[in-house]
């Protein structure tokens, strides 16, 4: 084991502090966030930043940058007031991962990429099509985080669309089956390999696998 | 693709819904935190809600619900300004998940799991010593979110304790290659296969593996 200190952290070159730290905390779901803005133009981009906030009623988070590429979509989302969740799976992730570039406000990465964007229910947010979890979300609240001028942006679950083959007796929903890819860091991408679900934990019993 | 609408969801039995909300928002990283009460006691609970919340200063942020087996742990952050965070692997995954069991405020889930804690340069909290990814970490900021009265506790990084060899050339840090086991949902846990890295994304390049 190696003991990295605050002061070696610190003193890291920029970049490759960034990419450390990044990675450090861990593995995060790979999603396609899109919105439209007034004039109805779409943009999209990708986030690995998106957290469970709770169940009923079923909230969602993201940490967006104010200034980076994230921009686009936060103005948009405040503008609007919806936006859409796309898990990414495989067989689109250069697409996804493409989106992150500092494309001009009037070009939308829908096109750039050639990903397909839908729109649903006269939901004004777009979706992907090639996604096989899609969240329509609603903003709820806009928080910041003054330790270092970030956002975490609070919505609300409108509707659902998966594979109904997913989710299983008790409502768990397997990613895994769906293709859902995580990230480690800014640039590496994951597959997951199911080890088991455990029995739920109390005092006096140990956990099994189901 | 099947639509679920919010009153579906709205609808289902509570348990139902809190484990298809759970992993609805996707793969997050398992971490023991560890902490200390103000008489030394120890506690450990294994969480689900690590977030990058930033690069320089290196932030942290956990996703807290006051009113749950988490809240010995909340107390003890808020007591004592300190906590560690180990990344879970699958060698003492049964006993990480154990630590979600409603012990008692006098009995240490160290004990009780047989997970082995260490304190290193007199830092407040235990460490622990099964995992190879440890975090020293400092309380910086409590913020409510008051949609459902959860709470995000923003933390900064005193130290790092890794394997040297984990660490790429250019600060990525494979966590992959340490065994860091994700989560999906409140019991589903899981290991990583890479699929690889991607080049930094500009608007006229195509993205490569690195």
């Amino acid at each position: 084991m190696t003991t990295y200190s605050r002061e070696d952290i610190d003193n890291f070159p920029q970049r490759y502090r960034t990419i450390f730290i990044n990675s450090l905390s861990g593995f995060r779901t790979a999603c396609l966030i899109g919105t439209a803005d007034k004039n109805g133009q779409s943009n999209l981009a990708i986030f690995n930043s998106l957290t469970h906030i709770g169940a009923h009623p079923p909230l969602v988070g993201l940490i967006i940058r104010p200034h980076s590429a994230e921009r686009h979509t936060l103005e948009n989302i405040l503008d609007t007031n919806v936006f859409t969740i796309n898990h990414v799976q495989e067989s689109f992730l250069k697409k996804a991962h493409q989106t992150s570039a500092r494309y001009p406000r009037e070009i939308s990465e829908f096109e750039a990429t050639g990903l397909n964007e839908y729109y649903a229910d006269a939901f004004y947010a777009p979706f992907v099509a090639e996604s096989t979890v899609r969240i329509a979300a609603k903003h709820l609240q806009t928080i910041d985080i003054t330790a270092n001028n970030t956002i975490l942006l609070i919505a609300e679950i409108i509707w659902v669309e998966l594979p109904h083959p997913i989710v299983r007796n008790d409502g768990y929903i397997d990613l895994g089956a769906a293709g859902t890819i995580v990230c480690n860091g800014l640039d590496s991408y994951h597959t997951t390999q199911p080890i088991g679900r455990l029995t739920y934990a109390k005092p006096d019993t140990e956990p099994k696998y189901l």
